[in-house]
């Protein structure tokens, strides 16, 4: 079926309706086009075009539609050109007064429409997982309040911190991504309709009451503007691709810390699997998986990006191709939050390992150099004595436990004594309680802020 | 069903099972992995791990779950890990001699295998959809064999060109197409088995002769490169995209040709669409769509760069993410392609308009000041009197037609007579003969040089 | 010179300094650095490390070198590692405390702030032009206040609009980028001080007063987030590669509008050029370069996306990679405006052509169809009658001027008299006049809005 | 400067020759651009043009150019349009045949050949650099003939495998970007001359001469298809995100190999550095960086996709965006590659550490399974009775060496004595001999082909 054809002699060839119908995947937005059709029935009842009781007829068949839409196999078969088509056959199924309901909407505001509403549920599940994301590391962190790992920089021990530390960073991390899907949403979340094909509607809709019927607390405001805008597609892609690139870090993080050579944590047997042929392996899967989700959702970013490019003013057809893009997005994206928060319930952390591994190596350098510097050493000339000492280290296999402060004291004159215990990595860590800073005082202040913050969150969700 | 866990207590979580679960997309390799399977089965039979008539069974097994599998339904309901432990299961209830089937097999190799499989056939439907639009865009041109045509630079007319001139810069980008794909081809149609997971198979598999078996004319080199590699893929997508981005200017031009302000060319109206607001639209939605498929194709090209960026070798599961990306992009590119096809097909142009355009516009102001040249002016000189005489005809609103011979020698002494005939576009055209140029008989020659050239690539096609 | 060393037996080798040195590109960060480094000074001041005197000899050395960075050829010649080291090396030709700045300081936390010391300008000049460029096409809407042109759907002509709808389309999507620009500077304006390489601090520095010092609203809340973020980096290309996409759909439709086809508008000689070879043209090639930039800017976008792509925590050289993709989308990006605005402001719109467009082709067909819908004709119907009429007319050569009332009844009896007028344009977009439409009122009341809404952008501008 | 102008009467805006301007980038083709114009003086002496005389002036005063152009301050103070203009603006003063070296060339096919000249360069160097790559590889194979390592698949220990083995799956990636970027030079190895601005030329070039005089194998076919095409810079930079993919995946598993944790590798001092805060660092900053490029890389290419998707034939300006991606592409690529060598050069395997890698853990796993598969057990049985062995081992804390015959016969009757040697990892490799397995044989083998492999593709390099 299709919506159009007065002024046109021959049919749609085969290989066309096959390439340009969407709805394979268009599909997925039949209740929010049942719901916005059924606001805009309301809409054309206030204009008089539909009485009172036809009104009704249509509400109450858009809602039938919508109770058989729950069946996956509602669609098979059909060949309609997209999802508002198929609709409308539905309804004309159902009610003479199908006819009707086209009148001073377009297909281009419909469109509009029904992904922003779509969208708008897909960022708030979005918002929703990162918050529960963010809930399992704090939970992560109190799980081992004290544990003490070496932090990495150019993945190489560089000092010692807070296994609660380094779970904040993540905190923080997803924090940004929580405030950017927000502004997307705000931005996904203005009311379309009225607008027409690009012109504006004919009819003198109430834009704001339809916007208040379907919960919009906005209205856009120029209609060539939404004929061709995919702006608040684009910012949820890249909201989404953020949260990715994010779990890409943390996947590739523990997939190290999991392994045989760091061999901090172990995984639950649920969230990893073996090989059909090497028998001894269990492998960090849902990691990997996570990790290289990120190419999807770069590419799904990418590709709207470049469909966007250069179309002229304003609906151009190219966009339909912003949907598969868009649902594989959220799709990948939300699977991947699921899998991470599964992650993080199965990770048990065998903290002695990190720790003897901050212990072990040199972590404790810029802690003796800094004790240096406030002893009044000038900092270029305690980096110069700390770093000989590593490299004799480095040569006579020393760790920094096997050091005594005479030995110290021999190497450098500035050595005192008192500066032996900052050999040890807890040591040096009580000197960065500033905030921010992974002190033990700093990171418990750090975590009930986080904890709150996350509260404040929560409580925006709808 | 999985292929491991003696090493395993816990079982697969359900988000786990559900994140990494790549049967509903990677059923798509069936066939390819039956086919492999079976010649598996004969190299297990020359191993003497299989007798021959274990190997028949085998190989009849899992003919019959080829041919089941045609019915789409066939895989309803499975929740097997993926294809190739769906493929086993299957064998399973069929015969117990599927546990024999694994032997000396990874499933990394055998990934590749069916990729490899699947992607050569791919590879061959575009070149031969290659081929056919190359035959489409000759035909087109066989049509209007003296048409003329306004040439752009910039949007804007530059000089007069002939219409299958223009269709032959088409062409060519389509065989560079062509060849790019062939050599991607070359590279995808190396046969990988023997590999094992990494370190090569344990069996000493005749491994030329799986090869020929499968129709393969080379086998891999080392078996580690064939456990990390998707090199083959990304060529793969990089073919597909040169060819989705030729597309996407061929519909741009030919969204603008045919438009009301062109209107040179009218599309058939079964390959077009119309609007359910505006009565009168005639819409190019087929060129539309074939310009906006370059985004989905560039983004599944940019998906697997992302995700294979960074790898450590061998395999990791993140490459699982290629599928999605190589069928999409399959898809989209065989699509476009029948799209373009049938546009060409489709297309009447109304050489009348063109030509106007041609004459109407100042196209023949290089052949005047390149005859000037061919005279002995010098170039910077012949280009300056020439811009002075389009000057002061757009203030008057004077066309090429509306100068006489005295008013051009009026203009500049270096002109004389004879040059007043270069007024009209034919002129000038037949003075670029030199090979590539749009003169008539360099055209020609070049016309029928690419029917030879066409009826080349074609006999390569298998 | 390098700031590190000890540890060291062996010099870097020549090719490995001159692939990781940095200075050829960072030298752009020297104000900011220095800007940095002088709040540095004052803050070590207050933890006792510099006495006062110190401490302005140090900001006095550093106000030295901001002086002389003035010259571009102040750089020549060096090959330190990168601008921070740079800098130093500078100091310590005039003063011997340099060795003492790095004390509690890491380079990491240094890139980070000179970063967003950089960018927030940026992201103001971007404000302020993206400000100007809303501007200028408000002023282009005053010069035509009563311009008709008929909207494009599909690039066929759609319905009409007037020119300032036109032009607000645009005004609303560089306001949304102005907002998400204005969401990235929040980002970015964060102050990273005190962070150390990743652990915090050894020194107990008050960092709001250091944040304050350098006029910075907030400071950060992890240091190891810190030393591997480049989220706010990220931010700001996806906010540019937003301005670029909408600036590259002017682009295209401007090269369209001014071209011998359209031919509605002028653009001035002064944003146009010639061709070597061609006397006549006159190309529009500002805004193909606008155009076209915004594969430069997507490509960074995608650059950084890739690069911090599964990095570990926290700092990774890799990171250092930021810099040029960043510089590079400034460049394009306020280059892009900058262009726009000139091009903006040289157009002339020749009002009559586009006028003449409308009203020759069937952009009335939807005020019809609605006008017949408004009578009580189902649309559904009424769309089927205009598309008859079309159809004929397209056959017959006519435009909407040429049917007589009687003519329209004769083809559908719905037709009554007094829908004749909707045969001019003008009379259907006086039915628009809800929020957002074309009509008249409507439109003024939204350019009046859009007028006050700039202003209150450019009061946030600092 | 600029060349033309005739038929403007206002000049360019400030802001458009900045925004436009691309001499401060595109002087890097100054030489091919004065190469490609002396051979073109050559042709237009042919067509009579020029006297013998006058050519030889000219190709004289290119010659000066050319040799003035060596200093890089030769631009300084330069404001012409584009290079092609600098030059020509240079020749003028030294001769007063400038005026007539722009008969019958168009600035369209002058940038097809300089940057085909350019391109063929870079792509000989790095198809150089590669190849030196490859070398380096099989060098540090030569270094330790026999060390083992385990391989990992997942970044989990998989299977035993050599140090040569390994390498050699670097050295096939490696060959496959050789030969993609010689396909790819062949596509840019291609003479555009004769083309004129998109028409052909209005003079009878003998274009074959002119690419002989140029060492071009061929020409080009379609003057309308050289003025719009760009496809030979996307292979040139697709071939190049190839080469920096590899290289991102070498640095990778580097950067764990020489990590605390792995402890297998030494990176010589000269390509390491320090942190100018953590004294004991010793960090893989070649490593990262060039892992980091392939984002600039990628970037890059996707930069060209998006500028030219949906052009109109044939050039359009937005073209002039392809040089900045490809130069930046070239250094980035060739700086990466020299890099690598340099840290293959500085590489010292401990190769005690990775065997003592592969032996405490279970890769020997498969070993066993196959040899149980090898005595007759069906495998996945066989899989089962491993994975119970390394489940306990892990539950023990058992290495392979803790098992004895009979603690393997007792847990599985399968076993027998005999297979005790299997859980040497020496013993599992000798069984994969097979072509490209890791057995000794097998390497020493395709070690000796890889070898001459390289020596055939260095002897095609000119």
């Amino acid at each position: 079926m299709k919506l159009w054809g007065g002024r046109f002699e021959g049919g749609s060839s085969e290989v066309f309706e096959q390439f340009s119908g969407s709805l394979h995947f268009d599909k997925a937005l039949v209740f929010a086009d049942i719901e916005g059709s059924q606001a805009f029935a309301r809409a054309l009842a206030k204009q008089g075009i539909l009485n009172a009781q036809e009104c009704d007829e249509l509400v109450r068949a858009f809602a039938e539609i919508a109770h058989e839409a729950k069946d996956p196999a509602y669609f098979d078969g059909a060949n309609d050109e997209d999802v508002h088509t198929f609709v409308i056959r539905k309804l004309g199924e159902k009610t003479s007064l199908a006819a009707k309901i086209h009148t001073g909407r377009s297909r281009n505001e419909q469109v509009s429409l029904d992904t922003r509403l779509y969208l708008r549920t897909c960022a708030r599940t979005l918002l929703r997982q990162t918050a529960d994301l963010m809930s399992g590391l704090l939970e992560l962190g109190r799980k081992y309040p004290d544990a003490v790992i070496p932090g990495y920089t150019h993945m190489r021990r560089a000092q010692a911190v807070l296994w609660r530390h380094y779970l904040l960073a993540y905190f923080e991390m997803f924090a940004r991504d929580f405030e950017r899907m927000e502004q997307a949403l705000a931005r996904i979340n203005v009311m379309p309709l009225g607008s027409g094909a690009l012109a504006g509607s004919g009819f003198p809709f109430d834009r704001d009451e339809i916007a208040a019927d379907l919960r919009f607390p906005a209205v856009t405001r120029n209609s060539m503007d939404v004929s061709g805008d995919r702006d608040f597609a684009l910012d949820f892609l890249y909201a989404c691709s953020m949260i990715v690139l994010h779990l890409s870090r943390l996947a590739e993080d523990w997939i190290l810390y999991s392994s045989e050579e760091f061999n901090w944590m172990t995984l639950g047997d649920g969230v990893t699997s073996g090989s059909s042929l090497m028998p001894q392996k269990k492998n960090p899967d849902s990691l990997e998986l996570i990790r290289g989700k990120s190419g999807r959702v770069f590419g799904d970013l990418t590709a709207l990006f470049v469909t966007m490019k250069g179309l002229p003013m304003t609906y151009n057809r190219d966009m339909q191709e912003d949907k598969e893009p868009l649902f594989d997005a959220f799709r990948q994206t939300s699977g991947a939050l699921s899998m991470a928060l599964a992650v993080v319930d199965s990770v048990v952390l065998d903290a002695a390992k990190p720790a003897a591994a901050a212990e072990e190596s040199w972590v404790i350098a810029t802690d003796l150099a800094e004790e240096l510097a406030r002893r009044g050493v000038p900092f270029h000339r305690a980096h110069q004595i700390v770093g000989r000492v590593v490299l004799e280290s480095v040569k006579a296999g020393k760790k920094p436990s096997d050091w005594t402060a005479e030995e110290l004291m021999n190497c450098a004159p500035e050595f005192v004594p008192e500066m032996h215990r900052f050999l040890n990595p807890a040591e040096g860590m009580k000197s960065r309680e500033l905030p921010g800073g992974t002190g033990p005082r700093a990171v418990a202040q750090a975590f009930a802020e986080a904890e709150a913050r996350l509260a404040a969150m929560r409580s925006r969700l709808v």
